[in-house]
């Protein structure tokens, strides 16, 4: 790996050997426990991290837990709109907000190259400990491996979420019915176009900028909104919305049929789609949710997400049907119904 | 990377191209649904992981959780007395069980390379399977990332363990008083030098065999006859029996006496530590644990410990001392007393 990710992307100056992360680092021993000492724990004080236990002990409210897990292998590590370490706290909060928990909790665990530079490694942990505090999750458990130069490209996490459930979560998508209403909160495909043309260095303007953000209060104002109507939310992620669509059609049995011309695309988003032939509806959000939800209740639910900032641009996009040969259709702008193939993959690598 | 140690160490038959990990498996689409279905959720199915939420939803006894999280990147995947899917189970379960947890639930996070043949997937989860059900404990998260090849080392795991809490756990190791016995549940460094000789593919007779296994039970009978008097526990991982005591000789200000007559090794691990002159103090152990014990139980301790099979090498060690100029030091099997240093580090990668 003469040429990995970080080394071409990374936008933080090298210094000296002295400035990287060696082999050493990672052996349990005093060059580790300096390396949490400065690295992690300086980050991470105020929480059951600066003790270092095995394993944190945390006060739960009620006696149901939601629990999450994700790894992340972006490349490269910084994008326009973020990094791994802001998309890591906002992928793992968004799982939990999804499901109807409330994001208390988050574990972060490295796996780190030998010779990342170690400014990198600090950003990404800054921008770590910025998304936790916005997402008011605390970090509590942690750990830290290195992999000889070439095992790993440079670094990557993992992350745990753990929240707690008070309210009652959406009942899933097998309780989709037809006639039901699907919308998103935002312009889709963003964060996607965002990774892929930072990767392949693609110089368009304007640039295709991520959407990671958190979701948790897109999630509360939509449950709030629906009043009990919400069938499902997700996350459009890997994949991007045909992908949940897919699988929600497999869990209620029916179909889709979207709108081309009522799906939310920016500019930006628009303009890197035409050039590489890659549909919008394929590429990941991760600040941009899909919703089911009961006929009636559609036009209060976009009313109230557009009055957010964070989901001003939700839109209906398409609604359950009875089950067709297609699970998934779009009426394209210029009028003819087409299936929404699932692809097989192989489109986006490594985008979260 | 041609040579990767899963290539070089792998015990499975390597099938035709359609047998291997692809990017493809990893991108959210058609082919990573298939590889969920028929790799993780076939052995996974009776828990939450079968429904494949974004977040699981279990129920918790008490209102204190335990938490803990690790990634494992040793190499090679395979080895005498387990690989990477068993070893991330007892990890897991260790460390909550030594901070006085029972462990309950674990996730189980996959980063695969590009070209990783499915049988070793297979294989491993198999074993994680079984490690999962030996120690009780659900797997109620996941997630798979796929990486070209050459960006990872054959696959990592992340766990996160979450275990409930229900007696008084230790007090911890600032509670350490002078005069308190140190011990250790077994032979040490069983684990580091079995992964370095199979590494180094050093055909030494016996082969050393890693202690990888829960200690669940060896903790339970550790509080139970040392009733209130147990200080500190610790799953001696990377950096041994070492690391443990100079944290602890941090934490409670103390020094640590040693006895090299008393350190239980067995006759593989000394013939290899001869062999390669490192000392088993500095070695992984992954199912032997060091507990610090007020001196008036030690002996009804050891009893209890030796009465288990999976303790029956249970030995005190030494004792704490006021604090000298070394916060570790041993005396040596011909009478000298030396100061155990704590290495910088880079002597034992990747064994966990």
């Amino acid at each position: 790996m003469t040429h990995s990710s970080w080394q071409l992307n990374c936008p933080v100056q090298l210094g000296g050997d002295e400035q990287r992360i060696t082999l050493a680092h990672g052996e349990g021993a005093r060059l580790t426990r300096r390396l949490i000492d400065d690295e992690i724990r300086s980050r991470f004080r105020s929480g059951p991290l600066d003790a270092l236990p095995d394993a944190a002990h945390v006060d739960v409210t009620g006696n149901r837990i939601a629990v999450t897990t994700d790894s992340f292998v972006v490349s490269p590590l910084f994008f326009p709109g973020g990094d791994i370490g802001s998309l890591a706290v906002h992928g793992t909060v968004n799982d939990l907000a999804v499901s109807g928990a409330t994001p208390r909790w988050i574990t972060l665990s490295l796996i780190l190259e030998e010779g990342l530079p170690l400014p990198a490694l600090g950003r990404v942990l800054d921008s770590f400990a910025a998304a936790a505090c916005e997402c008011a999750v605390e970090v509590i458990a942690g750990d830290t491996k290195v992999v000889p130069r070439g095992a790993a490209d440079g670094m990557f996490l993992n992350t745990t979420g753990i929240g707690t459930i008070t309210g009652s979560p959406p009942a899933g998508p097998q309780t989709i019915e037809s006639g039901d209403v699907l919308l998103v909160s935002g312009p889709i495909g963003r964060h996607g176009m965002a990774v892929l043309c930072a990767r392949e260095e693609l110089a368009l303007e304007p640039a295709p900028r991520s959407d990671s953000a958190p979701l948790t209060g897109v999630v509360e104002t939509l449950l709030r909104a629906a009043d009990g109507n919400v069938r499902a939310i997700r996350d459009a992620t890997r994949g991007g919305v045909s992908a949940v669509l897919h699988e929600w059609a497999d869990a209620c049995e029916l179909s889709f049929r979207l709108q081309e011309s009522r799906l939310p695309v920016s500019a930006d988003v628009r303009g890197a789609s035409e050039l590489l032939g890659i549909d919008p509806l394929y590429v990941a959000c991760e600040g941009t949710l899909v919703a089911a939800v009961a006929p009636g209740v559609a036009d209060q639910v976009i009313e109230s997400l557009c009055s957010r900032p964070d989901s001003s641009g939700a839109a209906v996009i398409g609604s359950a049907t009875d089950r067709t040969i297609c699970p998934v259709t779009i009426r394209r702008t210029l009028g003819r119904e087409q299936p929404v193939d699932e692809p097989t993959g192989a489109m986006l690598p490594r985008i979260c």
